[in-house]
């Protein structure tokens, strides 16, 4: 194998990413070495690239960025049982002890020293990846690269419409960005009675339509909490997934939600929201749910079981590129005309 | 309004019914009276016709049979405001008092005096039933008669798929009569990622199909918990509807559930059954839940939502006959080669 | 029966009350009049006496108020059978339509028409009160009339306890009035590890010692956080019941939660909060759950069980008062140095 | 450190233990080595002594018996960073592969492949055991030998009760065993509002009272279902713990259950059972949880949050003996005047 690999990096704090070859990472006992196929773009990738200050607090340059990927595994540790080389896997990106209180109570996404990769330790936006065995999941040959690739945001959905409970519930989506699409599928999927897009974004909603939104609502031109009551008998939706992060989402997404529903939050706002948790949450007897991760891997299976049955969310990957035209991947995203971008290595 | 109506009544202890005529029910303050448009056989019904040894020991003649039925409001008494003369409407056939500690913590379908119209008072096998408002569900006008006339079965199927948790699991249905049926068809919208149908009788596995089972197992040929393993993966189905009372059918249900999985009992068995407790139920972790009617009104309102959100159990109601035509509809039942029957009144 | 009673009515916009005669009320067929034996002075009702914006938006004056109560049926009206003159009872004071979507689900106390006694419609500040009887709770001989006056607090308490869920968990309760004080001792009662009251007021910390707080927290002097994370290990508490409503406390219970725990929301902030959801809920996974009045008549149940078993919150009462004393009883209360103020009539 | 040991020793098929030297086990890289201090006997053990059928079909013979444990880490493997040498432990005695679906889903306690220690791998009927590092659990020096020894039981209890919930509710200890005791125990402090312990054995009953339960029923000479039902104002009890594994224990456990009540089962009965599913389960819709093992490390953190908070289970152990002196704790345990029996090596 040779020694040198491209990959994308933040080489120092400031905007923007540069490609270059590096060493491919050495794999300790317990880690694999994978063959990234396909990885896509996240908004944090987007707040990374233009270094907000989010970013300039936590990420210590240099360092690869990115956290979604498939791939094959290329290499293992010597203590490595759970996969071999030549597997078709994806990656839990979040990285966790293993020992804490929330590893060991079934809570591992958020484990007290949780790192994510692309953010706190080299990422995936290379040809090739380091990974904890513990992390790695196998995916059905079926699955194709690009859904391979968006297994963390799908399951994001995933965590966050089983968490909510859809069966047989109307369910409104707030935020059609990648997560917000891949939840309208998978609350589809998983029973719910109608789905409502939001969003203020043609694109997006066409695209919400395009993965079983029953109604889309453009929250720009329409007033969506009152086109959700009429969507719902007047009492609003059952759930609400706030999955835009922008204030006024949040307040359209707890004032749409039906008294005693459920509503997750998602999304991250840019700062302190003004809340009215009277009327929000107190009066409502909401239930608030919120999302970080994904569950591992109790979310995995059920996304497997549902990608089985179905699920379909091959539309919300709207572009492909390869991944040395990063520069024109992240314009796209910047100016928001897509759904979900995978870059091929 | 004339003072008498014909209807389906057992007379005195033993087997049969009569067609008769009889004074059309009085009203109370609270109460209504409903002009029958279409009412169903349960296999109640059967046992009642037939006389066995439980309908000995509960009922208490002369009596009108019959608990599933739709109609209109043809009176109403003077205390009553939830309905009006002429409202289309579907009766929850289970009386409540209203005060008891069940009625008063949300579990009036369990009531400490509960009583059942058709086998405890007066039922619906007749041009006219009297029924308390309070039992009353008005159904929107699409809703066909025939399907209105099942809103009992179907409100147990979807009691039993709503308590287990279908979204994203596979789901077995052991035994496929109606409410096996619309179990099938509503787990299937309820979001069950895979629903298979367990019988004997290949008319009704030609009828689960038809609802939406993903697969089905005759189990007189096929052993049903090998191909349930097969068809999971190896691990069993995630949850069980136990709707056959046979206790074959009970012994085969518990043994293709998963570990941890989450099992419906609702079909009667004759009588007790041998029960494993050790490897059914306590080494598998499973969750055992007893199912006995519809929640008041939380079921009900979930299956409008289903209902309205295309779920579709049209193909669930087999033969229709008039009124009149008892014996010839109860013959049919007792051979088996049906669905649901609907009675026209 | 005379036919005027002392009440004390809020006569017209403004603040201040006024003890005046009025007649007593008449009791239709579904409706009983009791006779006052105790009342008890909730923070809502200070707002109606000072007349702050909430309450010249809310209230129609002339209106007797008060809403917590208990006392003995005087008379009943022709359709009542749920009680009998000379029973012991408290009221519980949302009055519900019983046939909107949350009635008939089970949550009546969140009734799309509710309305409050003393607040909407006359209360309970008189000699007699007339009630629905759906609205009636009878109470054990054994329950003190101070503590059949403060069910409906007790009631919240119970709720928010019952809710969150608190078996072998660390609670943590921000706001030590009333509510908060009877959470405490429900929270004992109900199986928590341990219990933390936090407030500002030594007074009230001293009154949620005797009611069983494992410690206590002045958080305007000792950092409410810090304490809390000291006292379980560094993880934060895994319940928080926020009852004080101040910006400060509300900001203080999530930060002192513990990743993936559950917070009630109960006390009422005076406008919108500047909250930080994503570090308070998001990246927490918080459950948060809020909480309005008490489930009919589930929480009920549950208190009069707790009760039963040895809960004691005699100690919550500090101050009673004759109904003649109000204006001394609201400057107690105005002036804080005092956990729950009953008036005995 | 020397290279053998004492252990206790199922030699061959066939009744009996043998006392014997042993080598110390050789610890891999991920176990360790643990040095026994207390050590308890488990109802298994004595069917593994007495070898009847299920012991017979289980056990490969020669095995070091036992499982339930602690002791001082007295050697590490080499990759092992959990635990240091001289840390005070106990052991979690299901053994599990770490990534079939079971694990991977938080349910590692009921494993694809899990295997118990002193049944099909060797045990810590012996000076020292050899566990893997994951399967060890840091206990606190405040906690005795005698309660480290019995943290296995004691987290079936507290898996039992933390499954049904119990806060404010009625609880009925069918089965007054150790594990039954300690549920008592456990029950009261996680708020049940009332225990009730039912046992044949007075001995035991009397145990029962000593660890807190409100009432015991001794149910060879009183009617353990009416006697319930009396002490719940006729409803029966909200939870039943089944822990006797009696046909006759298990039939009044469901008996004296009330509807939509909540019930364990634990106890494991000789053979299958005459069931009456109907009015045990179905027409009751009683909640079965069949419980198995301890959630791994979930109830293990409640029960040390337990134990912190208070719970004293001290008085389930009525008996200590040295290893040595097995048979005459054998011989106490199969007459049944005990609760639990510690051996100290």
């Amino acid at each position: 194998m040779a020694k040198g690999m491209q990959a994308l990096v933040k080489t120092e704090p400031g905007p923007g990413l540069a490609m270059m070859e590096v060493p491919i990472p050495e794999v300790g006992r317990r880690d694999c070495l994978v063959r990234v196929e396909a990885t896509s773009i996240c908004g944090t990738d987007l707040h990374i690239y233009r270094w907000d200050a989010w970013a300039a607090s936590r990420l210590r340059p240099p360092l690869i960025v990115g956290h979604e990927f498939c791939g094959r595994v290329a290499a293992v540790g010597s203590d490595v049982t759970e996969v071999s080389v030549g597997d078709y896997v994806a990656g839990e990106g979040h990285l966790f002890c293993g020992r804490c209180y929330y590893c060991q109570t079934g809570q591992a996404h958020i484990c007290a020293q949780g790192r994510i990769i692309g953010v706190d330790t080299d990422g995936c936006f290379a040809q090739y990846v380091r990974m904890p065995a513990a992390n790695l999941w196998r995916l059905d040959d079926t699955v194709p690269p690009a859904i391979g690739a968006i297994h963390d945001p799908l399951g994001n959905a995933v965590h966050s419409v089983m968490a909510a409970g859809v069966s047989g519930a109307s369910v409104a989506v707030v935020g059609c960005g990648p997560v917000g699409l891949c939840s309208i599928a998978v609350a589809k999927r998983a029973g719910a009675s109608a789905v409502y897009g939001v969003d203020v974004n043609p694109y997006r909603l066409s695209l919400a339509q395009g993965l079983g939104a029953d109604a889309v609502i453009r929250s720009d031109t329409d007033d969506p909490v009152e086109s959700v009551k009429d969507l719902t008998g007047g009492l609003g939706a059952e759930v609400v997934l706030e999955m835009s992060g922008h204030p006024a989402g949040i307040r359209a997404a707890f004032e749409m939600l039906r008294k005693g529903g459920r509503i997750v939050l998602l999304g991250i706002p840019p700062g302190p929201v003004q809340a009215d948790l009277t009327s929000w949450i107190i009066f409502k007897e909401a239930r608030v749910l919120g999302i970080n991760g994904r569950r591992i891997f109790e979310t995995w299976h059920r996304m497997a079981e549902l990608l089985r049955s179905g699920l379909d969310v091959s539309s919300v990957v709207t572009h492909r590129f390869s991944l040395s035209e990063f520069e024109q991947a992240f314009a796209v995203l910047a100016e928001g005309r897509c759904g979900k971008i995978v870059l091929v290595t």
